[in-house]
């Protein structure tokens, strides 16, 4: 699990309440029920105008799922194989049936079922090759109902923003409270570009970001099946998953190793 | 017929009226007849400008379609071609002609028939896989409207706006209405957000996601139907077929079957 | 000729005039000399220096064609490429000889006179598809100048209202005048994104919009061109350029024909 | 040499000066040297943090090309290569020798000089084609710098207006200098806005442009080199060469001579 | 290492410090610490709540490397690669082995030596292959998090803002006061966009274009080596070679050398 999401919202919040405290406010001031309304409910609802009701609750899983899992280890998929290949070079493609068991990524499992079962390479690419698409398909539709709220919020805080200074400009007989009533009216837009930028457009990109390594990490799968049931040389299929993972800095395994 | 646009949009509205409640305003004053007729008479002009009349119809077609039809369900695609499948390949493609009077769906029937009634492979799959791009086209165009309109409705409301503050600045003689006027000129601006962000830019998300739906239903037929012409075993076609679906949520049909 | 861009421009700046009337102003506040040469002047010269003459002078010429031209009747392209294929399938392609008088379109006219003439199909299909390439990128370009335009012109009139403004604060000793100086620098903002919202972009849109349906009708014409000289089925290639006209609601072809 | 680009920029700015006269402004008063410092010197060091020195270079470099250049002129490039084709076809590939001075396109001259000296085909376009890869990253990188440049101004000149007010707003004892201050600090958002939509952003439009149409020349060269390579017939080389033109209006060249 | 972003960021700050000086303000004044805390901290916690915890150090990893490594010298990988090419070409592809301690380039090293070693080319091609786009994607991935906090900045200065006027407005009661607090208040602005434009914006920047660059330089290598391994001729690579390398200006190779 990579608290990046949870910790950066929560620190992200800390850093506005730490320095309305510094300026001597008082960070209470922004709990203003009314924009809260506005903003979470109607954000919310011009999302799910958006979209359909199944892919919206599809998002709200996506984003426990982006929040919660831990993100896929490139070095667990690539071991396994590896020794697979060898096991199938030197035993036979039927011989991985006993090693099933032991393999606990369920997408490695039916890959390597498969294989073992005999479906035909081009079957065999074909549907784990959809199943990565369908993976990416269902990863950007997952983000897009953040993203689309990323993209209301702002906008209707302004509407909340709007709709208070009216109720000021119609009630400027009582000037003592057109500072407070002023600065209520401004609420609306803080919440809406803070629950923009401090939740909703992260969100859509953390589950983007997560959809995509899981799509690289069955990627890496498929490569490494075809290879098993090819026959192929355990060092180059190793050689071969090794050049296909990201690294996370500039550095590429390669310039690593020399 | 899926209604998460028609109650989006309602609850939306809901909750800036709700907000303006909760406030002490009066959810009256943001209905003024001048703002309402320069938004959505002139955004709407705008699109219309930037479309032929034709298109724009097509436009409102879709979008009566896209909040009332029901959302494609795929099991319900996959298990008549599987029958099917297994159908033609006990008895023959010629079989199936007696099963064409349960199909509804119209772009399985045309492929079924077409298929039965000995059409070469490639022109099948070259005039099913045309119509589908067709689809999504239209899809594409269907929703331009309303993505016109989204991007054209907020800067129209500031046209409303500003209007409104010309008309008081010419008029500052009157200093008792000068508020009321202003908070006139603002729900322009207000109309102007609101409707973007509330109707036309999820309507246009909505044709767009239903339409593109809608082709993802008409490719897993393709993809059926070709495969019944080719005689392929039923059970690699079902696995085939539900390798291409994408799911709604972070588990993929592989992951949940495992 | 279709009427929907020029009818859209007229009907919005009806739209803002009218709601300049029903709020008790007065449309004519709007028409300020300086305002109206720093937009459409400025404007356009910055459109200008972000192209060449040639490409400006060609966008003007995309105008009016997209104003004035009736939009591309893909069944009367269909109607008379399903009869050629008849009489070619009957009589041989040098019988279409005779016929060439009746084709009033250009393109059709090459593609059927190069086939007659036994042009080699590899290259009749290489000469006519870069023809839609060439068509398309000439539509792309001769939008760019109004969507160019169309991203200048709100923030030219920016330029102006800060001019305006900053004339008005170097000159507060006459209170008097303030709110008439105000309102004539926010004038310079107003037709930035008058034009911007109500020309410009539309221009930009249904130039594209045209030329690209200019660009499918050829290609439907290709695909006619080839069957016959291919010495197709005429039923197949009715089929087959159904199947790739781009309908304008969400009904397909094929769904309305089952 | 077109002059769009530099008549286009100088006519802004007499747009813009011819406005503020008009109003019975002064255009000294947009003369302020710290606004221009920030402007100008800020928006160039944020677009040369944004890249490397070479390509900062380059970037300039490009300008001086893109504004002072010829525009590239297809029928002068098809028109010796049909002659040569011409030339090939009769007296064999080694007589343009004799021609190779005549030409004064250096790129031209490198194909046919490869051609007449036996570089097998496959090498010749795969050399060329590279060279024209390269031509449109060139463009790209080189319009980068004043894109950038286009994005940072309007900001940085947001910068400037809030520090001349923050500079403002510690100074409120003396009223009387209150506006000419203000206006001061409103001349960077000018300037910001100002040299972005005048000057870089139309800066980076006309490279790309430039640089493209330098790439389409380039390919028509490859088309033709290859076709004399390939001894094609003359007439057939001249017909695909006219088909792959971009033309500058809607009438596509087929349509003219039709 | 090329200093432009150095340079480039720390000439920006000298700008902007230096118009503040020529206006007569105090630079120290934009030193407000909760402006800071927040745009800083807050910005930074918004991005890593946009990815993983691996990734954001990934990206700072990229950040050094981008500021301080060398852009790479084309010319500095053609000629070794054609010196190799004569020498295999002489004296077979296992006389490189005695020259690959010479090689400092790792990415080279690697591609030599596979060959050197038999590898199968098209084996070669696709791990070597495999490493560029996993260096294209890392260096997107790399820049991301700036790009990320380059959006977030600008929009968490205004959260800033919009609360320092909530502040004000509450505390309306000391008027000697608001000039100071008003100020105060949009610095928080200030450094939300400075952040963005002068610091996060280019880093991402400069992070893409040196990480494509790098992959540039590799598939210059590629080609290299596998030409070495097909025997082909040195002039011919050194040509090719020479053909795809991007000129930083407007000539490209082929017009300087002609």
């Amino acid at each position: 699990m990579d608290l990046a999401t949870i910790v950066g919202v929560l620190l992200a919040f800390g850093a506005i309440i730490g320095s309305m405290i510094m300026e001597g406010g008082n960070p209470a001031a922004i709990i203003q029920p009314p924009a809260l309304l506005l903003i979470f409910v109607g954000t919310t609802c011009a999302s799910m105008a958006s979209t359909t009701i199944p892919s919206m609750l599809g998002s709200f899983k996506w984003l426990i799922f982006a929040m919660t899992a831990k993100p896929p280890d490139m070095n667990a998929v690539i071991e396994p194989l590896v020794k697979m290949a060898e096991k199938a070079r030197r035993e036979g493609l039927l011989a991985l049936e006993s090693e099933m068991e032991s393999i606990t990524d369920p997408f490695m499992k039916k890959g390597l079922q498969m294989a073992v079962d005999g479906t035909d390479p081009d079957d065999l690419w074909e549907i784990l090759t959809a199943e990565v698409k369908s993976k990416k398909a269902a990863a950007t539709n997952g983000a897009s109902f953040f993203n689309d709220a990323g993209g209301y919020a702002p906008t209707i805080g302004i509407i909340g923003t709007v709709l208070g200074l009216v109720h000021v400009l119609e009630n400027l007989s009582d000037p003592g409270k057109l500072g407070h009533l002023i600065a209520a009216a401004f609420i609306a837009t803080l919440w809406g570009i803070l629950s923009a930028n401090v939740m909703f457009l992260p969100f859509g990109k953390r589950i983007k970001l997560v959809g995509m390594a899981e799509a690289s990490r069955m990627e890496l799968i498929i490569e490494g099946v075809l290879a098993i049931q090819a026959g192929a040389n355990p060092r180059v299929v190793a050689t071969k998953l090794k050049s296909k993972m990201v690294p996370t800095g500039p550095a590429a395994p390669a310039e690593e190793a020399a």
